[in-house]
């Protein structure tokens, strides 16, 4: 197919397609004219690709070409040519510099992380951006004086495995590598707010119930208007 | 004690508590003298809480107010007087336009949503802003071309609930009521990107296991370095 075409079928303008040419996102197409390439199925596949990455996954150019470098080479096994891509997500966390003050809570914290994860043969590299964003949510826990304990983060682990271990199975579901990609990064990106969301509607469930509050409740004794 | 005693308790300063004072956030001391008030272990309590609505919660000056006036009006059931503070906490999504094209989706996927709850069984007032969070979150999911169907959510939903329901009998160790909303504004806000990570965590192993790669697994075909 002709550049307008791939556009066509994409949805991405022919100046962005042109651009991720440009910047090695795409491979270049077989020349047929001076001034015409012919294009295939695998640019489609690629090019929805690159979008996801860059739209959906809020990456950067370079790390979107990383993400392809990995996926490109066979050396790499399934896992990791598919998981590089959620390394790039964000956010990308940190540690405290060595020596300052809140370098030592965060250590503690990393080790008793690395604990756990051992204790529950997780399968997790130690490089994995998702690790350094635990541990300072955790920092962020204690140091404001509230429970951060391994107990309370390893009930909350139990409890999202299987649903982890359902959403890996969608994903399989993508044989083609482009494609468990590009839904790797829409699953993990896009559910974030709808788990979120669902875990306050729980709450609020959970709370009228041992409350006997909320719509209907017998002690309801008013609906407060959520104001500004 | 003096204003100069409840700052150092708190960890307020007393220009800020000053501020919060006139705006109404903190009830005024018992005056001792023209120029000092003596304040009790209310004032320390409440003024604990303001901060863990602004600076915590995020909220604005308004939002800590309105949460404040239900929190002390009787009228109002516990459920109401402590789940009123999650209602202010961000992000604050409103519905596309009526008549707007994307209100079209808008309308289907609340539809869903609403009937899912029924179905559930979810005791979650109309108004909740999680509500209408979760109906965008879908949209979005759908409008980009992924799956986000009630099947999908009703599992996660289902899934989260008991973790939501240990998370509110934790609340509820908290038999004084401004110490019940803080903690609810700190767990529902901090234990967010805590609840991410580890989902981001839990793929990962899931992933490794089956696709046997991942540290020590046997297609461990090298390990990509997370760039840039």
């Amino acid at each position: 197919m002709r550049l307008s075409e791939l556009s066509a079928r994409s949805g991405v303008s022919v100046a962005t397609v042109k651009y991720y040419l440009r910047e090695g996102l795409l491979a270049p197409g077989t020349p047929v004219t001076a001034r015409q390439s012919d294009y295939g199925e695998e640019h489609l596949r690629r090019l929805r690709l690159v979008r996801a990455l860059l739209t959906v996954g809020g990456m950067t150019v370079q790390q979107a070409r990383d993400v392809l470098a990995v996926a490109d080479d066979p050396a790499f096994g399934w896992h990791e040519r598919v998981g590089i891509a959620t390394y790039m997500l964000g956010p990308r966390v940190e540690p405290p510099e060595e020596g300052a003050p809140e370098r030592e809570l965060w250590d503690e914290v990393a080790a008793e992380v690395r604990a756990l994860l051992t204790e529950l043969d997780w399968r997790v590299y130690d490089e994995a951006p998702a690790l350094a964003a635990l541990v300072r949510a955790i920092t962020s826990v204690r140091s404001l004086g509230y429970r951060g304990e391994m107990a309370d983060i390893r009930r909350y682990a139990l409890a999202l495995h299987p649903i982890a271990e359902e959403e890996v199975a969608v994903i399989d579901g993508y044989p083609v590598l482009e494609e468990a990609i590009e839904a790797t990064v829409a699953y993990t990106t896009l559910y974030e707010p709808i788990l979120l969301a669902l875990r306050r509607l729980a709450h609020e469930d959970a709370s009228a119930r041992r409350h006997e509050g909320g719509p209907g409740g017998a002690e309801e004794g008013g609906r407060p208007t959520a104001t500004a």
